[in-house]
């Protein structure tokens, strides 16, 4: 299993989930700005993730003598969608208030989730039998620290043998890029579709369920997560194949009541009209990218 | 509105639409094998324009003193699933059955086809009231030779005033790369966005109808179009959006009884994996691409 983020000699060491499945580079990170530029930048994402990469910014800033409220205001303004980010970050601000180390703070935070990750991956795990394939949108495996791939992981470890029908997930392509990357490292038979092709799939038979992660669940179970989830969801109930979210406490926000309260980030319209350079739309064209 | 194919000067001048849409490169064909070539590699696409393809590439057989057979063959083992392709090739083998001039009978059937596609339009604008939102899959307009795009701007010819929501239509981005750039060119307000976006936008409201094209309609009237669209079916369904295809009645098959019985292309994985060149999944990975 890939982990994306981690404390090491007093810095943030992080692996550039932009440059996957192609290149695997890690970077060293020292300030809490450039914690905030990569999860503005998506060089780390997956709601789990970017809630412990704010922790480990806040550390870096503690370390950097630099004022907590601050450091806090500037991660916190990095993604409006997952809450993870922001559980990560009133859990900090209280601990600073509480004049406790930030870094040891950062590494407890850190290691609870991985547990409660742990955790999870066995919960889901407990509804996946031997043989079964599931579909998945966007990545929530290792490289996003929480959520589905977790419950894969966990039941393969389990001895339950599984395959996977990931879509690819436009426009940043994180299930094409990082899903398939890391279920192909970790052995796990995995099909790539095009996000369009899941409906003819379910249609046509043998996918057996579907499994999501989530950047933020209101506290009537209303689930925001990656675009193209929704469509999924309409689906899978039409074809009557159940739909599962993997998320851990941290991505539930109780104080929004429902769905439709969840700000939901509006990103660059180049991730729509271009990849890497290349001009796929015409000029001037009108853009949707929520 | 554009022509994206057309018999000049005893030859087949045709619009490159895989260089669209940041290049406009027309094409002289001289032979049937160049035009199949074209066909099979998506130079030209789109149901209608594919028959009307195929009958000026048996056109060109004819002049070259082919064997008809051999040139219908050829053209036939194209692109399996559009059934005008077929369709076109059977007119042509039974007029050189006949001993007909094949040129004059391909620019018969060329013109009754525009003219079948304008009456086309008509009748779909009746549908369309000023100041709708319509949504729209892959390209059914003047790039296709029939259809949604005569639809749109029949509609915009009676004076109505229509805003278009296209996807861009993974994985050769016909919605993106044509349906953009021929709505843009004819002054009709289009946004672009990616496929899995659709159901939000439905459920968000705003989208008054969805009008799709069509491969190949069934006995039963049950429809096949390009991938994705199942799924959008579904959709408008489930939040009560009317859901049309236009179509002409080239682009029937009385000979198949349901729509499982029509065959479904499987095209290169490479369109899912590669983008002009920028790989976007790991290598090796496993693909869908009907």
């Amino acid at each position: 299993m890939i982990i994306p983020v981690e404390w090491k000699n007093n810095a943030v060491c992080m692996l550039d989930q932009r440059k996957l499945p192609t290149e695997e580079v890690w970077l060293t990170l020292r300030t809490h700005e450039e914690v905030a530029v990569a999860i503005e930048n998506m060089t780390i994402r997956g709601s789990g993730a970017i809630g412990l990469t704010a922790v480990l910014g806040v550390a870096l800033g503690f370390l950097n003598n630099e004022n907590i409220e601050n450091v806090c205001a500037r991660l916190g303004r990095t993604r409006p969608t997952a809450v993870n980010l922001f559980w990560a970050l009133n859990k900090m601000k209280k601990a600073s208030a509480d004049g406790k180390n930030l870094v040891e703070e950062a590494l407890k935070i850190y290691t609870e989730e991985i547990e409660a990750n742990r955790t999870m991956g066995k919960h889901g795990a407990s509804l996946l039998k031997d043989g079964m394939t599931i579909h998945t949108h966007c990545n929530a495996g290792s490289l996003a620290w929480a959520g589905f791939g977790a419950v894969i992981y966990a039941a393969q470890a389990e001895g339950k043998k599984l395959k996977v029908i990931s879509d690819e997930t436009r426009p940043v392509l994180q299930g094409a890029r990082l899903t398939c990357w890391e279920l192909q490292k970790a052995g796990i038979e995995v099909t790539l579709i095009c996000d369009n092709m899941a409906g003819s799939m379910m249609k046509r038979g043998g996918i057996d369920c579907v499994i999501v992660g989530a950047d933020r669940i209101a506290a009537n179970g209303d689930t925001v997560n990656k675009i193209g989830t929704y469509p999924l969801a309409v689906l899978a109930k039409h074809h009557n194949i159940p739909f599962y979210v993997a998320a851990s406490c941290s991505t539930i926000d109780a104080n929004i009541p429902s769905g439709e309260k969840i700000p939901i980030e509006q990103r660059d319209t180049a991730e729509v009209t271009d990849l890497k350079g290349y001009q796929i739309a015409p000029a001037g064209i009108k853009i949707e990218n929520p």
